[in-house]
């Protein structure tokens, strides 16, 4: 292996603002703690955080690096003094702090999983934070069981379209919210068993009609605003329902009888803020449990568009025009 | 035994309206279904959503009787056909659908439990709605645990000084929120941690203080409105927030971030459209986890006032004034 280069390119914000405050910028590389691994990165993910952090509204959380980048796929090139789960030259994905737009990015070694079989450093680099966001809030925190009906608002998203999958190889039934017919047909595709035109059908009318009226066990949730009581109108009872954004607003006015008449279960989370030991016992439950289902081929990324690290201003505004159906990458 | 009279004594709602709608009939007993058991009512218990049905607001579920009054206690007289956990003669309180105003009430023999020992029959009236009120939403729905925090708005009303007592034994930390100095006086001589006077101090503030900063694991709320919110503010990381009424408001504006960011659960209940199932399984839980611990006198309910059937309608002008501190029971 050659030896590392004591500085990077990477992709910084200049300050806070539109697309064309990312530029490339020359940094050091960062240092290596007792149990992390460095990652020379052959691609990225682009993911909504990335969009806010970018314009000023989400800084990173205390300790994380500056650089935008949840998210990357590539080759271990160096190892903390006491991390041991992999070996120099094996080729990960992983979720990170921060720092994911640049060629070398640190992550902590229990956060990291192996490429799985048939993956391309690309698709690698689009899986871990739907993969986790959509194991944690469907599965852990949402309780998805076979038989059960799963609505996702936003289906043709990086999140969207890995919960389409997941939940189908899981046994449940899927019905997306989506704004085309473009992204309709590719939700279709990936196996949702009903796709929703919000821009020309009620949603909640449409769940339920899908549902011999019962409604929706599971909505996940990435809008809010009035979204909010329209899935407590729509969900079944005992439902629940799992808020991972806010595209729409966080700030709802809602009749709260509705939750309490139909007993609903209303929570959310972020991923980021969660601890190291969090996000490992994430990676652990996945590695047993999803994993194979990727290695199998059953599960994949869906990719819409890969980028040069350096145009990953181009990404953003990709990412802005809501015009992209599933993941956005950049390659280094 | 003498024999059953054909008509019986209750009080009906003459029309929706306030206290003094509230008057006696007569009516014939009711026809006893294989699986009932017939109750000679010696005491009902008043509860709020008596108050509710009396004004329009809440009519009974479909098969219910007309009647008011949730909960009784008294001797069985009559056995469904079915019905083999209870002898005539036996000591029982129940929840029922309806009609506890009256000197029969009907009950579903699973619905049940003995009197406990040293328990009066006022007492006994006055604890089937708020032990399974509170069993569920506090420890089945809730999922208090030992060590943690509980958060009781309305700690003097039936429910609050059931829950207080509960939870204290159970091995939980309990604050209130009251409206007055005697109502803290009497949740903290009922074990209650920490009484906030809601009048003089931020609950939010205040119940922060009181737990290190951390804010209470579990909430339990009956008022609603811009509590909503409030409690979104006062609850730990992981909070759990169970709204079993709204006697401020249903309807809130409400900064869903909160809860996103907080990975807060918002759920809630009513226990009067459970199914027969439903009621029969708390009653179950309840049979072996909790009535030991009023067998052995560590919990009982808190008696406010008692008035005659007749009466009733002083009983709600009291339950209204909520000047009351624990249960209105009336007695037949």
């Amino acid at each position: 292996m050659d030896k590392l280069p004591a500085q990077m390119t990477v992709v910084g914000i200049s300050k806070p603002g539109g697309p064309e405050v990312l530029v490339p910028e020359t940094r050091a590389l960062p240092q290596v703690g007792p149990h992390d691994i460095l990652i020379k990165v052959a691609a990225a993910g682009v993911n909504r955080p990335d969009v806010a952090q970018r314009s000023g509204a989400y800084p990173p959380p205390p300790g994380a690096s500056d650089l935008p980048g949840l998210e990357v796929a590539g080759e271990v090139v160096a190892l903390g003094k006491e991390a041991t789960r992999y070996k120099i030259g094996d080729k990960v994905m992983s979720l990170v702090a921060g720092g994911g737009y640049a060629q070398y990015c640190l992550t902590h070694e229990t956060h990291a999983m192996p490429v799985p079989d048939g993956f391309t450093m690309q698709e690698a680099a689009a899986t871990p934070e739907t993969l986790m966001t959509v194991w944690h809030n469907v599965f852990e925190r949402g309780g998805l069981k076979a038989g059960e009906t799963l609505l996702i608002h936003g289906g043709s998203s990086g999140i969207g379209t890995m919960a389409i999958q997941l939940a189908k190889a899981f046994g449940a039934k899927v019905i997306v919210t989506v704004g085309s017919q473009d992204k309709a047909d590719a939700c279709l595709k990936l196996g949702a068993d009903r796709a929703i035109n919000y821009k020309t059908e009620d949603f909640v009318a449409a769940a339920k009609a899908a549902t011999d009226n019962v409604g929706p066990n599971l909505i996940l949730d990435m809008v809010g605003g009035e979204y909010i009581e329209r899935n407590y109108d729509a969900a079944a009872m005992d439902g629940r329902i799992v808020q991972i954004a806010f595209l729409s607003a966080p700030k709802a006015t809602v009749n709260f009888a509705k939750l309490m008449v139909k007993r609903l279960h209303h929570t959310g989370s972020t991923l980021r803020p969660r601890t190291v030991a969090d996000k490992a016992a994430m990676v652990e439950a996945i590695t047993a449990k999803v994993l194979p289902l990727l290695k199998a081929g059953r599960v994949k990324p869906l990719m819409d568009s890969t980028f040069p690290l350096e145009k990953a201003s181009e990404a953003h505004k990709r990412m802005e025009s809501s015009q992209h159906i599933g993941k956005i990458v950049l390659t280094v």
